[in-house]
């Protein structure tokens, strides 16, 4: 009685609920202690206090939960632009941006806006799994174009993908899973290529990892390098609230189509049924608009979890950005692999997740304390595959 | 270069955008207090002081914006599945539950989770214009049968408009824009003609005003009158604030195909793009489940509203809930004279805009002063087309 389309999902795609399922039961029988959860993107960390404060203080002001714009606080906007322009040099304006429910309420308001159905989208892998999905929400096909052997974008293979069809690309810089972060060459590589193109393709960076960045990686502004271009970003990992879903869609001001499409995507944030953007926390990004919690954590974090990767043995994606480390899986089955782990007690995804073979995913945004905890754990695993000794 | 869709969205329903932009003009050019705004269904009431304190407190806690399920804390489902069988001597369970971003994400992921392309589906006029899109959404037909001459259901017509393509009903009661308010016999006369059709047909209760009743209405649940049936719940207007997006689907816990459906209806969240309920809103409405605003506002908002409409010569459907009043244009063009209300500083909407002619909806979400104050503006408006005089 569901409809075809949910019923072969829930067929699909069920190795990391199998997983999840099996972790719960894992901590039943073994102890929190005893499991070390590799395998969801939940910062650990607390939000600024600033937040926090703000929060409480705002509870008091009257109207503050009512409905806004379906576009958003028209000062919020200002505020975020303000502080893109100060960052990126760009010439953004409030109404060149849209206050989202996420960066998943983005995506999904882009492509309402401009997916006519049968167009294509392309992805280079490994690539987040829901943009499928978002995909198959407006009728467009997922094209899936191979990066490099280091995952860094494969600029002969972007070229022989794009065709008539092609109506958008979307990158993700931070990359999950693999960390990788695109240089300025690189988007300027692409936009080459976008630009060659003998119509319109819209390029869609999708980065709510833009503010984890490590040692020497700098995040640019594709908006510097391509005009038909929007950005999907989220607070979700900046300011620690994943579960409050506040984001923003922001255009290039010359994007072609524009005042249309302004238009349109005020029109998409509702008819999809968002309506808008949280209202308190719209408030608050807004107050804040360059703050983020201290992403030396994940720094830190990551050079734990890379001290205990070297010592066992394991071979990795050296992470330039976000809170994920991708591991080459010492067998071609990965998911076998991460079932092995879990006899260790530790939980990973498996990159069939994500569109590429034989890797894991590591979500490091946990305690630190875990992290160390767990080499003994991962040292048995190595050992189980012959990994250890080598070292 | 937008979609075909979108473009299509663009140039038509301007009717309220139209009249929303010369809302704002003349508020600029007459000021505040000469504009009386009827337009809007955004609560004038400020939350119950105790969820205002309630935020300040889960402030503090830790993880306590952080991501949850994607279903919403399995704690507080358990609290309103509760608080709703104490009310309605139903059974629901935690698991029935999906929390939601309000009741269009309610909406929206029960679509996606039973229709497929080109099911109908049946909807009474006149109706939210919103869901329109949210068939769309999904590629279903809507089906818009009509009411008899007091907005109550025409059970012949809806009788007739079952075909073996329809896949849901949708209900909205307390109604927006009428205030009519279903019987149970109403509720038990539909739940007949849906149990005679050939196949399964899902029945959605959106009841976003549930908790706004008046006089001898009784609010009775479709739970206890049809299996295959499901409730669209948002806190919006019985919490007052309708601007941060919360809200629930429940349902019916002997449903057919349940335990596929609860399963899709948690992966439609996600696929979708809400991922997720806002979080510190899930905790509040589940620490204050049965609780609502003060609605007696919205009955003295009413009888002040009634007043003003009898003594100035206009009729209209007697609101037995929700906070609108439908009235009678005293002319067929009914944009004509939202258009001529405008000259008196009067905003109301068009009926055409919830598919039925003839009427135009006035919101009493708001300041009674403002209603009080439109007195004047309101027998200007009914001297100008011969009404006043009669009384």
């Amino acid at each position: 009685m569901i409809s075809r389309y949910m019923k072969e999902k829930l067929s699909g795609g069920s190795v990391i609920r199998a997983m999840f399922e099996a972790g719960a039961k894992m901590r039943k029988e073994r102890g929190d202690e005893n499991v070390f959860d590799f395998s969801l993107g939940n910062p650990a960390l607390e939000l600024p206090s600033e937040i926090t404060e703000a929060v409480k203080r705002l509870s008091d002001e009257p109207g503050i939960h009512a409905y806004m714009p379906n576009a958003g606080y028209a000062d919020v906007r200002t505020a975020i632009a303000t502080d893109y322009n100060r960052r990126f040099d760009t010439k953004l304006m409030a109404e060149d941006l849209v206050m989202t429910v996420g960066a998943a309420g983005a995506l999904n308001v882009f492509l309402k806006t401009v997916i006519n159905p049968g167009d294509e989208i392309i992805v280079p892998a490994p690539y987040f799994v829901e943009y499928g999905f978002y995909a198959e929400n407006v009728g467009a096909i997922l094209r899936v174009v191979p990066t490099d052997a280091n995952f860094r974008p494969d600029m002969d293979a972007l070229r022989a993908a794009v065709t008539s069809k092609t109506k958008v690309l979307i990158t993700n810089s931070p990359n999950n899973p693999t960390g990788v972060v695109y240089t300025a060459d690189e988007l300027s590589a692409i936009a080459e290529i976008l630009t060659d193109a003998p119509h319109t393709v819209y390029w869609i960076s999708d980065e709510p990892y833009r503010e984890i960045i490590y040692d020497d990686a700098v995040q640019a502004s594709i908006f510097n390098y391509y005009r038909n271009s929007v950005v999907a970003y989220s607070y979700s990992k900046s300011l620690s609230l994943p579960g409050e879903r506040i984001g923003y869609l922001a255009v290039h001001p010359d994007i072609d189509d524009g005042d249309d499409m302004r238009r349109a995507l005020v029109t998409a944030n509702r008819i999809l049924g968002f309506v808008n953007a949280p209202a308190l926390f719209q408030r608050l990004v807004g107050m804040y608009p360059g703050m983020t919690c201290d992403t030396t954590f994940y720094k830190r974090n990551r050079d734990l979890l890379l001290g205990v990767m070297d010592r066992c043995g394991f071979h990795y994606t050296r992470p330039e950005g976000a809170f994920y480390l991708f591991v080459d899986a010492p067998v071609p089955d990965e998911a076998a692999f991460c079932a092995r782990a879990m006899d260790f007690g530790l939980l990973m995804v498996p990159s069939s997740a994500f569109g590429v073979p034989g890797r894991v995913r590591l979500a490091y945004c946990v305690a630190p304390d875990m992290i160390r905890r767990s080499e003994q754990a991962f040292w048995g695993l190595a050992s189980a595959y012959g990994l250890a000794g080598r070292q």
